[in-house]
């Protein structure tokens, strides 16, 4: 649905929407005839959920297409996410949780060993060990250039994100690095006119950084790729009239939510508990709260089946804190499905329930992939689901008389 | 979704993926409460791999609107079939199994009579016999003309198919047929300047057609109408990455699959049997099988109930042949519905099964319309099922990080 029509329709309520999502919470039986994760948990309280719920299955980005947990996140906040393209240097900025905003341009960079000449002997400075790369990473911090402020945060090994900050900069820089040992690093070079003050800032830092490594044993030298800024992004407020707060304790998370116009909530502590204790502290004050569990997709990745079900076990048991808060509209699904058996993100529909006073109830006593699939929400997807939540929560008006 | 999307997504892997086509394959009961074609034919071996798999329905057009074979097989093939048209002389050209390609022009033409004065006294040549079209069609072939071959296939009565094949030939030329007795054929005129000179070998062909049948008694001229190329389509091997392969008896459907890049294998027979003895014969050397049956379609427009259900027994005691080749990703489909209660192609979504590793199986023991409508799948546009049989397939990397 087009958002230049759907804003008209937003009308102001006091009414608020819970959007509660388990990271990569769909899954796959790992035996013929078997159960799923979430089938196979013991969750009671969704379960009662459900039955006074409408269920279905949310599709990230269409059959087929398994998505990092960039795009993921923007279709379930309402956005195309093949339109809205979030770059890797920007995904990594936001992964480790550079509160990366709309004047920065960000970047992936290695750090790398330059021989007497100049010319790279290795790329990644032999997997530089972490440690050495966060004391790399604090000297560089120190430099200071003229029209922006630079950051590097370390990843992990030889790979850290960057960020710089400053009045008109553009993306469209090329990488410097060659991407093969026995070249020099590149200059790096402005693909247009609008990018070349930043293509100017990027060298100038390349060159203190060089100046400052050159003594350096391990790694001498930076190379960077990947430049790019966060797409614009409507905001919640502007757009769905939302004052809308974001509970993560992941960098990613914080960064995505920022992203479309929350208010990133401080969580004290990093459990599941502490984030629904945040909840239960901000409650009064927005309209709109997601809050984001992420070992669900841990577990998945990881390949265990038994910790994920734990996990989702956890989660049911704080959802009777959530509906003591009573909430007008609940939407309970994941961002994409992470399968014990495939250890990866998957393309698999995730289960979805939704909770509201005007939601046609199913009445489908059980969450799960079989149960959902009978559910009268459908196969969704996923970028739908935020005019259904805002029509739940009496927040969008007829169209037409 | 758009194919250059999709494009940057696909990955190597050495995955089998078989596509079985029964053409028409949805149908209707015959009274209320009764079974339609495909739920009243006995399908132990479907029943049993539709217990293994996700279920759903195929639409091929979207709601309501029936499909030819050739939009029918685009959609299924993974192109939109209403972007990517086929035109009728290009589908009437395909359809008697000529093998059209890039360099070729196609038409519908008629045997007509004309008097001595050249206007046309009947354009259909009091539908001439077929045997007689065959004799006149020969005769035909061996005009030669300077800058292109032409060939003629004969249709049925006074209908013919033509190929026009030469370099630089574009198809924009208006029928020579004035679709009225009494008036004269009509020059094949350009209506571009590209088609020029498809339009001058068209009427140096005709000058030399109506020298030819000068003396004929029952049909002494032809009419030409509905020039057209074969639209350009994306070929599975640059777009998905498959080296694919196509098994059908009929004209139409081994065109159809070479358009899309599909290598067309030489079938040893007619019978549904040898087209399974041709995908065990080549199915080491493809990683993709298109394997068309035609007679469900056939039986479904004769409104022969018992023999199309017939046939479907017949290509389900093909399943294990198949499945003892153990396909990675399998799915069971039909281009459009053919119920035999309306002698026609119709509008109906068509039943679809989807096996494979990493399908979520809805446990459903049963393939029949009504089974699949609580399948997981839904009601899926059937241009958005490869894809997924990407995806299934392990061929499609993950969409952002």
């Amino acid at each position: 649905m087009k958002h230049e029509f759907l804003k008209k329709l937003v009308i102001p309520a006091k009414t608020k929407i819970v959007m509660l999502i388990m990271d990569g919470l769909g899954g796959l039986p790992i035996e013929h005839g078997g159960k799923t994760e979430l089938e196979a948990a013991h969750t009671p309280n969704l379960d009662a959920l459900a039955e006074r719920s409408a269920l279905g299955l949310s599709s990230p980005a269409g059959p087929g297409i398994a998505v990092g947990s960039g795009p993921g996140h923007l279709a379930i906040f309402g956005f195309d996410p093949i339109e809205y393209e979030i770059g890797r240097g920007a995904l990594e900025a936001l992964g480790v949780g550079i509160d990366l905003g709309e004047r920065d341009v960000a970047a992936r960079g290695n750090f790398c060993k330059v021989d007497e000449n100049g010319l790279i002997v290795d790329r990644r400075a032999g997997r530089l060990a972490t440690p050495e790369a966060i004391k790399l990473a604090r000297m560089l911090n120190e430099i200071r250039i003229d029209g922006a402020e630079v950051h590097i945060e370390p990843v992990k090994e030889h790979r850290f994100a960057m960020v710089i900050r400053g009045d008109g900069l553009s993306a469209s820089v090329q990488n410097t690095d060659p991407l093969k040992d026995g070249l020099a690093p590149l200059k790096a070079q402005a693909l247009d006119q609008a990018s070349e003050k930043a293509a100017g800032l990027i060298n100038d830092y390349i060159d203190k950084a060089r100046a400052v490594l050159k003594d350096e044993e391990l790694a001498n030298m930076i190379l960077l790729r990947g430049f790019d800024r966060l797409p614009e992004v409507p905001k919640y407020g502007d757009l769905f009239g939302l004052k809308a707060a974001s509970i993560a304790v992941n960098g990613m998370y914080k960064g995505v939510s920022r992203l479309v116009g929350m208010q990133v909530l401080p969580v004290e502590g990093y459990s599941i508990e502490d984030e629904f204790t945040t909840l239960e502290k901000y409650w009064e004050q927005f309209d709109f709260f997601y809050l984001h569990i992420k070992q669900t997709d841990t577990h998945g990745e990881d390949g265990d089946f038994d910790r994920k079900v734990k996990v989702i076990e956890l989660v049911d048991s704080q959802v009777p804190r959530l509906m003591a808060l009573k909430p007008d509209v609940v939407l309970v699904t994941g961002d994409h499905s992470s399968p014990v058996e495939m250890r990866s993100h998957s393309w698999h529909p995730v289960p979805a329930l939704l909770y509201g006073r005007y939601v046609r109830e199913d009445n489908i006593p059980e969450f799960g992939e079989r149960a959902c699939t009978r559910g009268s929400l459908g196969i969704m997807p996923a970028k739908d689901f935020m005019p259904l939540l805002l029509a739940n929560a009496g927040r969008l008006a007829k169209y037409g008389a």
